[in-house]
């Protein structure tokens, strides 16, 4: 590089650096502005709820390895034979809307960062459960802590993004039964954001909860919602013993838990959208009740993770229609409800962030936001089916969802959104840019995306042709780069610390 | 390459190009099934509409440079100072609904690919106007008429797209005063879909007609629409004598006009979403009400091409939020008013087919289906703001296209449908891929992508390891070499061909 050029590039590399800068404003969650797309009409909502309740009252769901559940449940008016559980018409509907809050505040250790899952909002939080990370430089590879830790520190620096979400990635290169302790740390050390708990175990649960109790003090952490959970379906129909037991744990403590069916139509629901959807409203039905027999009162979220398949494959695929009409179909069932609803991501079946990933992933996206829903996990970073979490997808969708912001906020009716006077200043044939309206307003007027080219053929050429995700391979390194850490009382960060070597001294050091 | 991975390769290709084949079926519209996303209500809506009707009756447009069309609205109730138009109140409404088609045919040259545009219809074409292609290859490059040729093909062959569009690509290796003759008989030969006329000067609009006449009948082809074609505003608040001379042709002759506003906001309108719609309807309203002047009962539809700009270049941006309040917004008016709705397409600023690509064309496809855009240009092809025609990026939007058909298909509420017999068949804990519903289901159940890999990571790197573009390039090489001609009556072949060589020695053989 010439010093003429190192000279533009430095000032040119500044002007990037600036034109990158987000402008979007860290918020606690978005506030929904605009209607819902509804797609169905009552009658067919109708519908479907009672054919759920069919499913509920004729079939039934399976509470597996759980007798203490199975209780709960018979005293709470179901039909137990076995392990199969029936419920009368309408009790699972009755039950959750004689208890379970329309919306609730999960607070976060800065209490700026608190929010509120539920009603006319939307939170969003990154994508959850991959066990392999994937980046430009390094490509694919088994996640590590240090992953985990970025993107910890990505979400937290990420100001469309509210929750610092759960299992960003699974550090595979620590022990199954200790690395819960360092991810619930990381979330906690890391970022001041809310965050989700451990569900893989009940005690990891317990552990979960008694980090939080160090955190925000054992009455409020047990009083008040301060972790949301992750608590999946066996689809079809079924409950296990693994996620019944975090659940519990978390419900007790009224904490939230997302009772999430887990669906790849066509092998865990029937092929069809309202099959699937039908089975969604079951199987939520019976574990948010559950919740609720558990705890009363203790927050749920009506979440759905729900693909199509390739029926030549089997593969789960993204971005198409149908699992768009059944989300647009069970975000109405669960506004019927009256419970705050998950659903949506940046999902892909993509291996690498190319042109897939991101048709899918927009798709997706799109049709949460109109959806309705109201938490939104896997909003950043997924690849490959959620195999992977991905460096470069995780800026590109933050992009995304910095713009669902801005289209959830609808539009300005005032006089100012109106522009009469820019009209009468402008006049046909000439240009706005220097009207006064449009001077005052410019710099709001438009999301400036933090990672989309808009230049000329010529500059792009000029400043390297890179792709969109080259140019999300800069942004990620840089954003690293600038992170700080959230201050954090030393007395709390000692007593998590101490509470972890105690915890992990508990268990024997090998992996199982 | 090994034998065995050649033999297996061969299996695999063809086992490859099986799944790549579109399942979607040629059709000459998709049928809406599903609501629109209403995003303001009745008041706010109202309200706009006002406000268009005080730029019309204060403010007015400009029509330039024509004196007829000026006599024509002084006759049809305006007020003319000099080229200001001013309307009264209401006045455009007026004329548009006295006469003007709420829907209309355009006929094909095969009367199974005639269409319907307007209603609760959405007709897909390609991408219009770029001066450049660009694929993989060969890099970006200015388009010729072979690349003219090509995406014709490319669309004929293309399920998913319902209409030929217009200038696919700006062959500029042919002379301007005569290109637009081998663009409309490329249209004419190289398929049988609905194409669009040329609107760069009046006599091109004439010859339009005139090869029209040959391929239809005289009689049918200036009592029918069988050409649509794109008239664009020069906003704000102008519209010049060229394309005023090509709206007069076609109206004239019974051709349906797209009356197109075309804002970059903040430059061309106000930067604000109100503001720039309102002028979009005050714009359309006055060049829609003209062709009625014209001749009253000619089709227009209500276009739109709107864009955000970057305020730090100026240059406009795509798949953002604001312009899809806007294009929500628009497609509301033009329901009102009782005319089709162009807007829309795979829009984008990026150089390349990548990520960035096709996240902000899916934003744009999106909004375009649920606000119901009843005509979308732009569809397919569309790269770097307009300027280029990508190859690759073709193929990836008829993905999307077909998509869109499921999506707007809605959902199906049959006994069928709701799958009661699968859950009886199958129960908790089972799986559904051998229930009998599901076999009778699933190969329709879902749509195929034609172009997105869902295997497992070993899959694809066995096949490659490539990226969405590199198999959009393989396909439109696939399809281009499948490609057959469509029949013609050889005698009307001939007839095109000696009127456009006559017409040709018309010309100085010289561009200007």
């Amino acid at each position: 590089m010439s010093e003429r050029q190192a000279r533009r590039g430095g000032g040119r590399d500044s002007k990037r650096a600036a034109r990158q800068v987000s402008q979007t404003k860290q918020a606690a969650f978005i506030e929904r502005r605009i209607p819902y797309f509804e797609l169905l009409d009552e009658a067919s909502l109708a519908l479907i709820e009672d054919n759920a309740d069919t499913l509920l009252e004729e079939i039934g769901i399976d509470f597996r390895d759980d007798p203490e559940a199975l209780s709960l449940l018979k005293a709470g008016g179901a039909d137990i034979q076995g392990e199969r559980v029936r419920f009368p018409r309408g009790l699972c509907r009755s039950i959750i809307q004689a208890t379970a809050p329309k919306e609730f505040i999960q607070h976060a250790r800065n209490p700026e960062r608190s929010t509120v899952i539920g009603g006319r909002r939307m939170v969003l939080a990154p994508a959850y459960g991959s066990p392999f990370v994937r980046d430009l430089d390094k490509g694919r590879r088994y996640a590590s802590i240090e992953d985990f830790r970025n993107f910890v520190k990505l979400a937290y620096m990420s100001p469309g993004l509210h929750h610092s979400g759960g299992t960003v990635c699974e550090p595979v290169d620590l022990p199954v039964n200790k690395r819960h302790f360092d991810m619930i740390y990381s979330h906690l050390k890391y970022s001041d954001k809310p965050f989700m708990g451990s569900v893989t175990h009940h005690s990891r649960a317990q552990d979960t909860v008694d980090m939080a109790k160090i955190v925000f003090g054992e009455a409020f952490a047990t009083n008040n919602c301060v972790t949301t959970s992750l608590i999946n379906a066996n689809s079809p129909m079924t409950y296990d013993d693994t996620m019944l037991g975090a659940l519990k744990v978390y419900a007790r403590n009224m904490q939230a838990t997302v009772i999430s069916p887990f669906i790849l139509s066509g092998a865990m629901s029937p092929v069809t959208v309202v099959g699937t959807a039908t089975q969604i409203l079951a199987e939520a039905l019976a574990g948010m009740a559950f919740a609720q027999l558990v705890r009363p009162g203790a927050p749920v979220v009506f979440g759905t993770f729900s693909s199509a398949v390739s029926m030549q494959s089997g593969a789960p695929t993204f971005g198409g229609p149908e699992p768009s009409l059944v989300m647009y179909t069970v975000a109405a069932l669960a506004r019927r409800l009256g419970v705050p609803f998950r659903s949506g991501g940046g999902l892909c079946a993509s291996k690498l962030a190319d042109a897939q990933a991101a048709y899918e992933a927009a798709n997706t996206l799109q049709t949460a936001a109109l959806a309705g829903v109201n938490f939104m996990l896997h909003t950043a970073g997924w690849l490959e089916g959620g195999l992977v979490m991905g460096y470069e997808k995780f800026m590109m969708d933050v992009d995304q969802a910095n713009m669902l912001s801005v289209l959830l906020g609808g539009v300005d009716m005032s006089e100012n959104g109106q522009a009469l006077e820019a009209f009468r200043e402008v006049g046909p044939g000439k240009h706005f840019l220097g009207a006064a309206h449009t001077q005052r307003n410019f710099e709001t007027a438009f999301y400036r995306s933090t990672l989309a080219d808009n230049n000329s053929f010529e500059q792009w050429t000029e400043e390297g042709g890179q792709d969109m995700a080259q140019r999300a391979n800069t942004q990620w390194k840089r954003v690293l780069a600038d992170y700080e850490l959230p201050p954090m009382d030393p007395a709390i960060d000692e007593a998590l610390l101490e509470f972890i070597a105690k915890r992990k001294a508990d268990f024997p050091d090998k992996d199982y």
